[in-house]
């Protein structure tokens, strides 16, 4: 579960970004932030130096912007910083590797309190030290709204990684994580009605993501996987298109019932469908994988569907053997 | 030398990135990625999978902001994916490692060309390529100006990186690339007087890091490097203080009399000092390194000064024996 807010070590009311030097903020973030057992040279040089036992290094990216991805009214600096780590492990563990290092970049208005930058810092570290991640380096720059982009590297421990493109007809689809909660938590956040639900707010600004469950899926002989940002519908999608087959969901009050249940309220509060959270809902970032049929699922995966051969109409993704109903095809970057 | 521009793919006058999907967009860069020997898994999972055959991976990150590092109306899409992958590259040869991959994330404006992020895929592959290094990875956000934020990984080959707290007195001083030449192309280009030194704007458009020179130089011994990216005064303090000495450069004249012949005509157009653009010019990605006083410095290096002890005022930088007399501190990124 994600902790509660360290101390912050400099107060909101403290100097801005631009009040301080490079070198003084360097000095306020270095000191927060984690060190993993993987890191040989950490943060100071030109560049760090990680441990890559394998012989291989499992590299993915992804960034959170300002009025994209977050608010600065609705998530402090250490959410921020949890979250972009989050994100990040949870593309590791979809390959059903562990994750050793982070690398950041930071661009940062000069009004921006040095204390949410150092939020950040502990945020990062909150995300990452209990999993043995360091964050080994990073670069700043002024800019006129939040961007944090990370880097996240991690080890295959000389296993296959587990593609999008393995799943097979008769495979079992399973899922681990949550379903709908950071969607629902986002939208009683924008009608200004987080007290419904302050554990589903939660779940958007602090998303926890069962980041031993894509080694387990590995070990397990997951034949896909990959890490549910988009929604489970698009995902699923990524996994039928790579894979030349139809992931045919349970129907989702058979398999997402419970979920359906947890967000009823706040779906009722908001005149919204609990389902669309469930099938479209983006950055719950849970692990949707495939196994082979004989295949046991393993704790906390849960069954919830089967690969179909893909018919006529090519690849795709059925609910209860049809086309889904929902309205919402989930995110894109540029639109909406 | 940076190639001249590869014809667009698609033209300025085409779709804005807003009225393409996001899988439209990542169609038309994906094929313009360079994809370097190391890639064992390359873009489209959820992570990439890279070659380590060192058993370590050395990572560093840097990033580019539009308004603070480039203005588009000063730089073409291929001059900031050019100049994006050789910063970053940059760093990796100073720590005399080889570079393997690259990721980028990519935050755009809706009104953006898709031509220009063409341009930039087109202007990563023209620095990388070459180099035998592979962009594996990304990630694309919308936002309200763009952000290139690039984190590169190298290999090391069994050697020790090269770090900046090795320099010893008595060692040489030595440089290998260009002083000052970035700078004053920014310089012509904020006064309007581009046409003054076209090849000087090009330096700072699309600066030519001797990115072998850093594997040359771990080869040959050098006790520290790093990438000068901040000013040679300031890059050199750093080398000092993480080492515990001074550095001394030889008198301007005598080190840089070539570069000051060289840049004479933008000064004095300017009315400006070529001096202060060698000793505090940014963004040349130079490499300052030192060598053990009996080595021979491998080319393209020169040598530039030498290493002595602290004295009583501790670590620091000398020029001719004397504390520098330019005005200019190099860079801070919250500040002027």
């Amino acid at each position: 579960m994600p902790p509660s807010d360290p101390a912050p070590p400099v107060s909101d009311a403290g100097p801005t970004v631009a009040e301080l030097t490079e070198d003084d903020l360097l000095a306020l973030i270095f000191p927060l932030l984690p060190v993993g057992s993987a890191t040989l040279l950490g943060p100071g040089d030109d560049a760090a130096v990680v441990a890559a036992p394998d012989g291989r290094v499992v590299v993915s990216t992804d960034v959170l912007v300002e009025g994209r991805h977050f608010r600065r009214d609705w998530s402090t600096g250490v959410d921020v910083g949890w979250r972009a780590a989050m994100q990040n492990l949870a593309d590791i563990a979809a390959m059903g590797a562990r994750a050793t290092s982070l690398v950041v970049t930071l661009v940062i208005p000069g009004d921006l309190p040095a204390a949410w930058v150092a939020g950040l810092a502990a945020g990062l570290a909150a995300a990452c030290g209990p999993q043995d991640v360091g964050v080994v380096g990073g670069d700043l720059s002024g800019g006129d709204a939040v961007v944090v982009s990370v880097a996240v590297h991690g080890d295959l421990a000389g296993r296959a990684p587990v593609l999008r493109s393995g799943a097979r007809a008769g495979d079992v689809v399973a899922h681990a994580g949550v379903r709908g909660r950071s969607a629902a938590g986002l939208a009683l956040l924008a009608a200004g009605r987080g007290e419904v639900a302050p554990d589903l707010v939660r779940a958007y600004l602090r998303p926890d993501p069962p980041l031993a469950a894509g080694v387990m899926a590995a070990l397990a002989g997951a034949t896909a996987m990959l890490d549910v940002s988009d929604g489970l519908l698009r995902d699923a999608g990524r996994i039928a298109a790579a894979s030349g087959v139809v992931l045919d969901f349970d129907p989702v009050a058979d398999a997402f019932g419970a979920d359906l249940t947890e967000l009823a309220g706040a779906a009722a509060a908001l005149d919204a469908s609990a389902a669309d959270w469930v099938l479209t809902g983006g950055e719950d970032h849970g692990l949707l994988a495939t196994f082979p049929a004989g295949a046991a699922v393993p704790d906390p995966f849960r069954a919830v569907g089967r690969v179909l051969a893909a018919g006529p109409t090519g690849p795709g993704v059925l609910v209860g053997g049809l086309a889904p109903t929902t309205t919402s095809p989930g995110w894109d970057h540029f639109r909406g």
